[in-house]
């Protein structure tokens, strides 16, 4: 077959330039995921088998099966998830993102964003929370009782919220925290602030119960991390109508399982193209060391594949010291090795430091194979025993396999 | 005399560096200005009699004056303002700040902040928002209406939510702030979302009335300027130790009064050295240009004192747009010319984009006349008719005339 290759890039490009992406609702996954039913679980990355998964993989589906009141000790949850009885389930594959683990079960609420320029949905759960979470393998009590809190009290009041603010603008919302010093990935400080501004007004509407109301306000307030999630359903809501574009090698997602990583590209539809996973560098809390760390996981590089996170890295000069990156101008570097590997750039994003220019914006699979220049995703490293959480946050990319395996198969749908 | 003048400008910076202020409380002018009294009304900038104010001023007095009942209609009000029965006086010797017009009277709540190292108190108003406000000139009943609900609903909450919170750490915050692009003077969205942050646990605890309170939500969440006035207290618990150290040429406080700007030099005690103020360049809103504008008013410029404001402008690069500077890279050329004529740097507040530098500290009146670098300050531009309110935002430099002045005297009193 015969493409124009670069001119479906360019229509790629356009279609991530005309995003329009709004929070509209709060739904339960139930509601809105087709085939959802209590055994299906969902999980971060490329698809996997439970014995293939790694320590708080297995943590977090120990966690959601008790979670979902599918078995009553950790044990019992732990034969049922190896017993096959469990269908694990890619979240892309249902429209949706999560951070790390990214668990997504029947009863979960959701986070709805619309792109009204397609029409499009997608997904993502709420964030949790530092500490011990779900998302990082915790599965103890404390976490199954807060994601039921997230599911009884936060989301019927966000969803009350929504309804009263009416939808909220992600594009303008995302264009203020890049200003504030985010890339949206590991600092989320001044998106997570906006949007408390945003939103404050009607939680305090919304929610009658006064301990309910101070719940939620510490809630939301106690987590720089709390748009994180809402980042990557805006992100994912951008690169859906991205994909089979024909003939187009721009790169639609990129996800890790915490043992693969995987990406996959317009022009090559729904297949994943995986590789083993990175292990991230960056700065380990007091007390841990990398030896402590699992590799790479979570949906969350999606938002690089819009152009943030690490390749927005420039517009964020002080989250250098989060991720460790060695100076200033060591992040503006990683902007602008992202340009080399992009499609082009998108002024809906812009970077007030680097004059104003729009986030490196579509990766193309030829340029990351032709310069060797491999994206960068600022990331959060897990302790590799589930149930510890969080221990640090780093810099790592994506691994050069995916994007050569991906341009063979290219390769071969050109020579059919 | 004799002076060490670079050893007194040393410990300038010092008691600079060395200040630990916290917003600890909300109290009433009455309750801690000595000798204030309702026919007492402070105002921006040095000393000035009633026929040398500016329009917005006088609108400001007027507005006062209805504001505490000691008049029934406007037209009683402005002729019990020239008759020389109201007191006026400068904000700067109450140990008060205020922005633009910087009206402070006998009811008014103000937030105090404390500099634990040194155990002095500075206050300021709270922020009454944008549009139609008294410190731009603005005196309808909109106006009064709203301080009325500043001294009866708003401040009541802050005090008893403070009182819950215990004291906020201002160094912590304005640091945080920075890293989010504010300069803390025409840009503390950052500073503001923050504070809100910080605040609305306890304000969901502090308040009872749910009309009340979403009222106070939404004055809050709706003013990205709102931590502006507890920026200026910070600034004014910072410099007040700084003053009357013997032979110190630093610069303790610059303000305007809408007709002259002053300047208070360490050495040279409580003086004020004057000169007519100048004229902002920047960007006018839709509608109004520079024929409409007001000279350059208001306490607001103690911020750069510390080395805030147009001194941290490479801070804040998208600030650019609003203030109308040319380029970021402009941007950043107004904090290395301040670096020109300061004493040195202040660690607590670094600016990432800079590689973490901090900010220039410690304004010298003789660097300042050797260097012809004149001060740059981030200003609001008010129109020049009492009660219009804000027309844009822009530059404006401090003019050479008061630190001539000002050296002119210094080199007296060592001649004596």
């Amino acid at each position: 077959m015969k493409f124009n290759i670069n001119e479906a890039n360019k229509i790629a490009l356009e279609r991530m330039q005309k995003a329009n992406t709004f929070l509209v609702d709060v739904k339960y996954a139930k509601e809105v995921i087709p085939g959802m039913d209590p055994m299906t679980i969902g999980h971060a990355g490329p698809p996997i088998k439970w014995e293939d998964m790694c320590g708080p993989m297995k943590g977090a589906i120990v966690g959601a099966i008790i979670y979902e009141g599918l078995a009553a000790t950790y044990e019992e949850a732990e034969s049922m998830a190896a017993s096959g009885k469990v269908k694990f389930i890619s979240n892309h594959s249902m429209g949706c993102v999560g951070p790390m683990t990214g668990m997504i079960t029947y009863s979960m609420p959701l986070l709805v964003v619309k792109n009204e320029t397609f029409g499009n949905y997608a997904y993502s759960t709420f964030n949790e929370g530092l500490g011990k979470v779900m998302r990082f393998g915790a599965n103890d009590e404390t976490v199954i009782r807060r994601l039921k809190w997230l599911e009884q009290v936060l989301a019927p009041a966000f969803k009350k919220a929504l309804a009263l603010s009416g939808p909220i603008n992600l594009q303008v919302l995302t264009a203020k925290a890049l200003s504030m010093g985010d890339e949206m990935h590991q600092r989320n400080v001044g998106a997570s602030s906006i949007f408390l501004r945003t939103i404050m007004p009607y939680i305090v509407r919304a929610v009658e119960d006064i301990k309910q109301l101070q719940e939620i306000t510490d809630f939301i307030t106690g987590n720089e991390q709390f748009f994180l999630n809402i980042a990557m359903a805006n992100a994912k809501a951008t690169m859906d109508p991205v994909k089979n574009i024909e003939g187009s090698t721009i790169v639609t997602a990129m996800s890790r399982n915490g043992t693969n990583f995987g990406i996959k590209v317009s022009g090559l539809g729904d297949q994943w193209f995986e590789a083993p996973v990175n292990m991230p560098k960056g700065l380990y809390f007091p007390g841990y060391s990398e030896k402590d760390a699992n590799p790479d996981m979570g949906d969350s590089a999606i938002v690089e594949c819009i152009g943030l996170g690490g390749f927005a890295m420039g517009a964020a000069p002080a989250v250098v010291q989060f991720v460790g990156a060695t100076s200033v101008q060591a992040a503006i570097q990683y902007t602008k090795d992202m340009e080399e590997i992009t499609e082009g750039s998108n002024p809906s994003y812009q970077m007030a430091n680097l004059n104003f220019q729009g986030v490196p914006t579509g990766i193309d699979i030829r340029k990351v194979v032709e310069t060797g220049l491999l994206p960068v995703i600022n990331t959060g490293m897990a302790h590799k025993e589930p149930g510890v959480g969080q221990i640090g946050a780093g810099i790592v990319t994506a691994p050069m396999d995916c994007f050569v395996k991906a341009l063979i198969a290219f390769g071969e749908l050109v020579e059919e």
